[in-house]
Formats: structure tokens, C-alpha cells, sequence
């Protein structure tokens, strides 16, 4: 089984890091294909470095995707994951995506705690775009971006369990995200100071892919999520261009 | 692994039926102890019938839980789901439940075909519980109840078919459950002819229980979904009171 | 005029308690039938209790209920509530619909107080499946459960009224119901302590449940609450299984 | 125990035909005051005489409220209601009100059956109002206004009768409403054509009203409909400045 | 061009100050007729008012609404803003209207500082009927009655920004209106002391009202806005009663 | 006054048709500078297309929004509106936003009618994310993609009129936008053919943005929409870059 796994910032090692994460979860057989960003920011923390991203991804999948069979888009927010999935006929899951829907089933209503607060809006909006919005009870910030958070892991579980608590508090948030590639695999490490279950995004992520290609659902004929129809296009990388004008 | 199937109904026909269904998709070192409620209706298709089989799920996971690894509450709707989180300390997964996630992340809008008309505004009442009552495009009821279904799948077929292709069309549906232990198994019959995803529910349960059960998140400390304080009962099963007075 | 009271819990000195809160607001023609649990927890503050205690409520109107002219349930949070109104041919009213709609005439807003935290998540699901989610305010929680509350009633009303006042104050509420039998006849004492109105949730019960039968609605012959189609059963009491098979 | 009945518009036939509906629902005791627009259209079929009759329902509480123990706003969509239940020390009933709440608490959804096709987005704003807008299937609307149906009441039934079954059958109501003055007193004779509750918007104003009555709650000091801080007014009614400039 | 200028409260010397506001936006060609309510109360801070306030506005238009192309309703909150919708024949403009759809435009949520703690439900229901509740971060009241703000508008600033700060740090909302007459043209010297846009509810909706007769939209010929069906009245104004008669 | 029109699109003739509709809405003193996407789908009918058009959009505003003093997003669907209102200094409007806020002016609910069926959901995650996805009726497709409607636009308007009267009769639309650039200009055409407001897309789009330009608000130092953190890039364009390192 060969899964890609793109990152579309531009740091390679966050793609690094998310890929350390997440090995440990891969059945032996797998062959995982890292790519990170072929052009963007450094890292997603403004609506407009996440739209670029976006773009990024489309780009990476259309140059790596052909044989894989599944799409695992690495960075918490989940830039271009509707476009994934419509464009790809195999199964797409993000971190974002794919930790919200297990924190939805572990509670009623559930918090995100990660670093960069131009996320508070961003997050909510993308859980709206997902039907998950009424279920989101906070937003906690607790670094300017994922980036400084992944210099330093050891010092923040301190730091990170205490914004858990303080969201479970003051919220009533019945489980709690730590998104974002940079905090990747600690969710571990907060998980014993904090009373409610405290999800890993990087290990939901990988899980929900996982589940998903035991029986992959067939690609839709119609809907939201059909392929596209052909379309001619200027200015794009080669494969991506022959990938939409024959989707 | 040890996973305790629960049919809160009285219908051990309909026991075997699920177990059947799902049979192919556990793992060989599996060992599923199917049990069928010890008292209620023969099949549920009403409030009252589901009122009585929630108790009858809980009686059955505390005669028979004790040991297991995880629980699958197989019968559409889910009677007693949220109360049997609350008192395991394992995974608890239902089929309504699983199968209503795994449509939302198929489609902006999904609907529900199943037996029994009774079921809609009882499935609009509980995806609510769920947080995802703005997701379903329409409960379409195509026979009295799952149990006639039951008797006669092969003739179901085109009439299921029709069933999903009609909500398609007209409430623009992105995917469809066929929903009910007296319809497991015939998805995959049904899928040629439609051109959305049509998802099993009693597949999508123990898809969703397996993998929650890759890596079980701890039981809650607090919230929602932690263990009830002790009480004291009267008139109950041994098992279930002792649960109850020491859970 | 025969009126059921059941108490879905088992101890009778609460279905005492709520008998002496209602008995003045009962007009002098009305036999007043009271019921208490036959199964299940001693007092209902978890969703494993409440959903057995929905199992009972059935088991005693199917007892006691054939010629009763309306049944009042009198438990808060109201389990069982609707499959009684599928069940019964007369009028059925639960203390928390009852309170909560009350409550929903007078203000844009409410707060509940009650004792018990789990309730704050239980409450706000049954506050969804009445369509009356959007209006509550918050759920204040004073105490483990009603049980303790009902124990000691004087030391009790200045508590209340704080919990009241800080609910007003923090959340905007424009109403506040003490809810439970267990503070059952406490509004009174506890109203002048506070600006906004203070609702009894046993009283409002009683209320609704006499100016419904001054002219009852017919039963639906369709709907969410006609009576459901027969169906056997298995286990259960004789009454309860004829009801079934019968309805 | 005395009661005024405001009919907010200027016919006077239009209170008589309330009186009439009302009159055998009220206990022996009662002196009803009915009271009719001193000013303001013929009847009430757009937001332009609905805002008008809002005025004319407060200037009719000024002069003849004084001694009333409860007010009841005789006209389908309440103008003025939430300002008169501000400004009244006592209980204030508004016939859509009422029959609302009614509906919602014996279905999941209900219709309104109306005249005027112009309240279909007028009653939508008013449910919303109330936090009920959810809870509406449809605004089913059958003649031009409630005044033509009131000069030909017997040819109507079956009309009426039509529109319910249709708004049930397209719309999945679980109630209907009949709902203005105009078509008060028809509810019994269309029920038995139709499968669900048929509600009269007048008699559920007065029962809702009486209940009330019986143990009447405490006027709120704080809070959406305390009384207002007085004001001064310029050409209004003697007895309304008074009421507006010392509360 | 010709604008009618409506403050349906009593006080013409609040007209006056809205003009003083509102006259440096005006381009030079601009006739612009103030008129004050000729009854009702001297502001608006209660349900009561704002109901006689509607009545009032609708009258004022009926008197000097004829040669007029566009109508600017001068009272925060908005009296009669639909009803003037429906009934005239050009654009009307309603000061909280217009802030509130420009607010909702720069910001996902934004709250609204205003003068009568009354306001806070007043205003929630008034969005509501917009359809733009779900945008209202929170109304914060600063002063018992605009009336009051108006007679000490230096000295109010300071006030007025923490009351923006406060709401953009606690409910964070991107963007403040200062709502009402009385705060009018305060808005740009709070804003250097608040990090998110600060909007003049006078000035916006002068601004839409002009941008609205740039190029006007047709009368709708049905629906929610379209002219009502002639209605004969009793005990209006003689211009009142021929416009509901000959709309 | 300097305006940057930028089609995000790859079709030049798309621009011109856009510019054409535009050109008579400018003041005089207006310069247009209309700018085509320099890479990207020739059309917009895709989430994948609308994605990489977002990073067009902002590489398009990076080259030539230097000295604007205002921006047109013209591209139906409004790829990249967030992300650019985030990294301009000035005002963006986009012809959807634009469209849908006056739209939600003139009626309680709206239809779209637009060209290519994957508009439908796509439009209505778009509506969810301004907040405006409860006041849309129905989108309405008509022809495969826009660019079609574009080359016959003669024979167009019969159609079009008859999608706009189907939606207005079926699903209650108050007001009714032709979205898209490829129906810029036909509104007035469809508009005496059909009872309620007909929007063209096009145009409320340049109209918005002239009327925000007449005062500016101040760009936001906080929230949302405040200038994002400057960050590194790799592989975008020099001007692109620059602007992320240097917002």
C-alpha cells in the first residue's frame, strides 16, 4: 500500500516531523511518500499562506499521486482538502478533518488547542465548511505558530496541558485537539495531566486513512465529490494541467 | 480481541443475520460474542420498543461485557448508545452512529433509507443527540420494518435502488445508508446502481469499531462520557445492579 | 379525574416529595394515582439510570395507566417522555418539557438549576429533541444530585438563590427553573431572592398536565405520536407485553 | 376574574366572532372586557396594519387594562405582544403564541393554515421571535384574508380540510394550526377530515391564557419584560402617556 | 434627489443631531427632509416605545414620504423598518440595518455598543429578523438611554472605547457599531483607540441609503416586499389612511 | 481612483465581458485596471479549479495591487475573497459577496441562478463561511458552465427568466442573482420577465466597492482581518513573496 503524504508548506522538516509521528501508527507494509510544498510559505499560520497551500497540494498530488492509494494532507487546517478529494479517486483525509471527527464522537462539543491565533477563525470556518461548527466549543491559542512550538516539544507539555484544562474548564470542552504538525506525538505526553481525551491531530489523521482504505468507498458518479469535468488551463505545472484537463 | 455484539432486540434471527454481515470484515483473531437482548420487543420500530431495548443493551453489556475489548450496538438507531459510553470503560460503537459519521465525510448532505416510518422523526431526534441533524437530506421508509426486509433481500434490491436514486434526485443527497440489521450486507448489491456511495450500516459499525480499537483513547476523567457516579438500584439483573452500584 | 404520577426512579420518599409539592395545585375532583419505579437506580443522575428509568416509566403505565385521564411524569429530565406520548391515548407531560416551555414563554433565555452535573449535557440533549436547545442559557449545577438536596431543603434556598442571581448575571438568563423533584415546592422561598421568575419544575408539570385536560387534543392518528403498530415481545411484564402487542 | 380581549384591528364584527368562539371555554366567573382597535386597518394582512395594530394593542391596554387580571391578544400573528407583556403587570396571551407553543408541544413540525398570503414571511419572523422558527413545516395560505373566510365559514371546511392533509402529506406536519380570528370555532369540524391535531388559534389563546391565570408568575424585575424605565410622550392617548411615563 | 429623514422618537432636538452627523456625507444636490415622530415617547429604550415608534415612522412617511427617493429611518433599532420596506415605493434605509450588514461585512462577528440596557433582546430579535443573529458577538450597554450620551458626548469617548475593548478582548469581535442617534459622530474619535473598525450607525446608513438610489432597484412585484393589498382604516391620518387604502 | 479588477480565471475574453458590463457603473475619474490569472483553469466549475484560482487571485493582487485603491475579485464564487481581504490594505469586494449581502437587503431569502452544477455546493459552503447560508433558497443551475451562457447570451435570457420564475415559485425566493461573469449584464434584460428582484452579479459588485470607497474603513489592526505576520516563501513570484515578507 502506497500512501502519499503531502505537506504543503515548504518546510521540509515538518514534513519530517509529522512523518516521525505518524510511522509507528503505518502497518509494515507501507511505503509512504512524504513530499512537502514545491512553492509557498514556510509555514500556514494566515488565510492567505493556507490559499496558496492549497494550491500546493493540488500540485503535489497531481506530480506524486498517480499510484497511490491514498492521500494523507499533513498540515492541521487542511488547505485544498475538498479539492483533494474531489481530484483524487482514492480516499483524501487531513489532520484536521480527520481529529475533529474523532474529537465529535468522544463529546458533545470539543476544543482545539495550537499555536497561531489568525487560526481561531480560520478553524471555525473550516469546521463550518465540514458541517462540525456547532460542535467546536474553543479555539486556544497558546503559541504564535506551530513553527516555535516545534523547537521546543519538551518545554510545552506543561504549557499545552494547561491550556487543555484551562479550556476543559472554563468551556466544558469534553475532549481536546492538539493540531498542527508541530505538535505532532505529544499528545501522549499531555494526555495524564488532563481529564478528558486529549487527540493527537498528526495520529488521527494517519488512523482515519487507515480505516478508510481497509474498504475504500467507491468514487462517486455524481455529487459534491465526483470528478470534475475537463477543463483546459494555462501556467501550471505539467502534471497538474494534464490532470485537469483529464481528471 | 474480544468484542461483545449487542442486538438489543429480542430477534435472535436478526443477531445472526448482523453477525453474518460482519463476519468477513474482522480480523482472524477475533472473538465476537453476538447477544441478543433478554427482554423487549422483537424488533424496534417504534419509541417505546427503542425505550425498552436501551435498557435491554445495557442489561446485555453487563451480564456479558465484562471481558471485552470493545462493543457493537447492532440495531439501526442506536437504542441506548450514549448510555452505554457512559458505562464502559471500552469502545462503544453503534451502527446508526457509524454509518451517519462515515456518511458525513462522504458528502455535504447525506440520506437514510431504512424500514419502518416511524424511524424518521426518531432518526432526525437522534442524529441530533449527535450534532448532525443538519446533515441528512431525508429518512426515505421503504417497507413497514427491517424484520419484512429480512424475510426477502433478494427481491429488495431494485426496490432499494429505487429508493436512493429517488432522494438523490430530488434532496440531492451525496450519499445513502442503507440503514437496519434487516438490510446488512446488500450495499454492495445495491452500489451498482447507484451513482453516490450507499454505505452499509452494519459494515460501517464494525469498520468504526475496529478502528477505534487500533488505539483505544483513554476513558474519560470527566465530562460527558466518564463514569457515572455509584447508585443504588432495585429490581435489576445482578450484574447490571452491581455495575450501577460500582461501575 | 385520574391522574398517573410516575416516578421512574425507585424511592418512594421522592415520589412523596413531589405528591406533597403538587397535591395543593390539584383541583378537589382529581384522584391523584402515584407510582413509583419498580426497577432500576435509586435516583436518576447518569445516562445509564435514565435510560432504565425509561424502561420503568413504560412498565408502570402499562401497570397502572389503562384508566388514567393523564400521566405525569415526574422526573427531571423526563426519560421515557416521548414514547409515553407514542404509548399512552391521553395526555402525557414530563416536569422538564413542561418547565422548559414554560420557561421559554417567559423569557428569551433560561437557566436551569439542578443537582447533578452530568445532567448540564443530558439536559441540553433533551432540550434538543424538544426543538428548545437555542433558548436555554446555561445549566447550574449546586450539587451531586436532587437526592442530597431533598435532604435538606431549609439550608438549601439561599444556595438556590445564588446559583439563580449568578446564572442571571453571567448568562443573560431572563428566567431560572429549579429542576428535580428534589426541589420540588422550593421556587417560592427562593423567588423573592431573585429579579427574574423562578420556576418550579414540579409545579409547572402539574400545570400543564390540568390545562391540557381541560381539553384534550385528539390522538394523532399519524405522526410522530400516533400509537405504533403492534408488536411482540419477550421478558417483559405482562401489562407492558399486552400494550405492545396491543397499543 | 376579569379579562381583556384586544382585537387589534378596527372590526368590530371581528372581536364579536372571537367572543363567540371563546365565550364557552371561559369558567363561569369570568368578565370579559373585549376591546376593539379605536384605530388602524379593517384587518390586519400586511406589516404595514400589523405595525399600526401594535399601537392600537397598547393604546387599548392603557385605557381599558387597568383592573384586568389578564390580557388576550385576539389577533393571529400577536402585534404588539412581547411590548405588551412588557408594559402589563399582568399575564399577557397572544393567539399565534399560544397556538404555537400548543403545536410544539404535540409534533416535531407544524403548518399553519392562514389567510393572506402576505403572513407567510410575517409569521416566519414572529416564530423566530419566539425561538420557534424550526419548529414551523409551512405556512399553508388559502384565501386572500381571514376576513373573506369569516363571511362564508361552512363552505370552508373542506377547503381548510385540503390544506391540511396537503401540508401534512408534502411537509411531514406533525399538528396544524387553523390560525386567525376568522377562522375561530372551525377547528372541531375540519379535525375529523384531517390525521394529526388540528389546533384552533383562538380557543388555544384562552386555554393558554387561563392556565396561566391559575397561579400567575411574579412580574419580572429584571430582564427582557420587566417593566420599562418610565419615559415622557407626545401625542398619544391620556391614559397611554400615563401608563408610558409611570409604569 | 430628496431623502426623507425619519426619527420616529419625539425629540426634534435628536433629529438635529443626526442631520448635524449625517449633513457632510450628503452630496451637494441632496434635499434632505427631517422629520420627528408627531407621537410617542421621547426615545426609544423600551419594547412599548419602539412599537408606538413604528406606528409613528409609518406616519411620517405617509405625511411627507410622497416626492421623496429614499427614506432614511433615524433611530437605531429600527421601528418600523419592514413595514416602511413594504410600503414605500423607493429604498428605506434603517440606521441599525445598515451598520449591522456593513459590520457583518468587515468582521465574522461583531458587537454593538449602545446607550438602555433594554437593547440587549431588543436588538437580538431585531437580527434575528435580518437573518444576521448568528453574527452578533454582543451588545454592550454603556449608559441608561442614548438620550443621556447625547447631552455629554466628549466625555463619553473614553467610556465608549473601553466599551469596545472590553467586547473585541471577551467575545472577540472584529469589528463595534456604535448604535443610536445619540452616539452619532462619535465613531472616528473612538476608533484610534481600537484595534478592530468602530462603525457610526448614523453615517452607515446614510452611506447605503446612497449607494442603495445609485442605481434603485425595481418595486418587487410579489413576495416579502412587494406593496400590500389595499385595506380601508379607521381613526389614522388623513395621509396614513389613503396610502393603506390606494398603496 | 485607481481600482484593480482581477478575473482569477485564465480567460481574457471573460475579463473583457466583465469589464464591458462594469464600465458604465464607473465614475468618471475611475481608472480600471482588469487583470487576467496568470496561471489556472480557463474556467471556474471545480473546487480543484477555484483553489488554484485563490492563489492566481493573490499572485495577481501582489503584481499589480500596488497603488489600487480598491479591489474587484470578478469571478463567481469569489476564489481567494478571504485571503485577499486579509493581505490588501484597501477594500476588496467580490462579485459573489457582493451580490448575496444586497440580495439578503432585498428579501428574506435569495436564489443563485448560475452555470455549472458543481456551483450548488461549492456556493453553499461559500454562503456558509460569510454567515449568509441560512438566507439562500436554492442555486438554480442552467447550463453547464458559465462560459457557455457567455458565447450566446442573446438566446439566454428566455432561460434564464424561466430558471428565475421556477425558484421564485418553488422554492420561495425573494430576489434572485445571475452570478457569474458570464451572465455580467443580462439582469436587466431577465428582470421585467420576472416578480422580484433580479441581481446582477457583476454590477452589485462594482457598486459595493464604490461605495465602500467613499470612506474607507481603517484596515483592522486585530482580528480577522488584520495583516497577516510576514513569513518566507519559496517559489512563488518576486512580488508575491515580497508581499508575505513584507505585508
Amino acid at each position: 500500500m502506497r500512501l502519499l503524504l503531502i505537506n504543503p508548506n515548504t518546510m521540509p522538516e515538518m514534513t519530517a516531523l509529522v512523518v516521525r509521528a505518524i510511522q509507528p501508527h503505518l502497518p509494515p507494509e507501507t511505503m509512504l511518500v512524504p513530499v512537502t510544498g514545491r512553492f509557498g510559505a514556510q509555514y500556514i499560520a494566515s488565510r492567505s499562506a493556507a490559499a496558496i497551500a492549497a494550491h500546493a497540494a493540488l500540485d503535489a498530488f497531481a506530480e506524486h499521486g498517480a499510484d497511490c492509494d491514498g492521500v494523507y494532507l499533513a498540515c492541521f487546517g487542511d488547505p485544498g482538502l475538498l479539492a483533494l478529494k474531489e481530484l483524487a479517486r482514492v480516499p483524501v483525509i487531513g489532520m484536521a478533518e480527520a481529529s475533529s471527527r474523532l474529537a465529535a464522537r468522544q463529546a458533545e462539543r470539543f476544543s482545539i488547542v495550537t499555536g497561531g491565533e489568525r487560526w481561531g477563525p480560520m478553524l471555525r470556518e473550516f469546521l463550518g465548511s465540514l458541517g462540525l461548527a456547532g460542535r467546536l466549543a474553543a479555539v486556544e491559542t497558546v503559541a504564535p505558530t506551530g513553527a516555535d512550538i516545534a523547537r521546543d516539544p519538551d518545554g510545552s507539555v506543561t504549557l499545552l496541558a494547561e491550556a487543555c484544562n484551562r479550556t476543559v474548564a472554563r468551556d466544558g470542552a469534553g475532549a481536546v485537539i492538539l493540531g498542527g504538525a508541530g505538535l505532532a506525538g505529544l499528545a501522549a505526553r499531555v494526555q495524564p495531566h488532563v481529564s478528558v481525551p486529549v487527540i493527537c491531530s498528526a495520529e488521527a489523521g494517519v488512523t482515519m486513512l487507515l480505516e478508510t482504505l481497509r474498504e475504500p468507498p467507491a468514487k462517486p458518479q455524481s455529487g459534491d465529490f465526483a470528478l470534475p469535468a475537463p477543463v483546459g488551463s494555462t501556467g501550471l505545472s505539467d502534471s497538474l494541467s494534464r490532470l485537469l484537463a483529464n481528471p
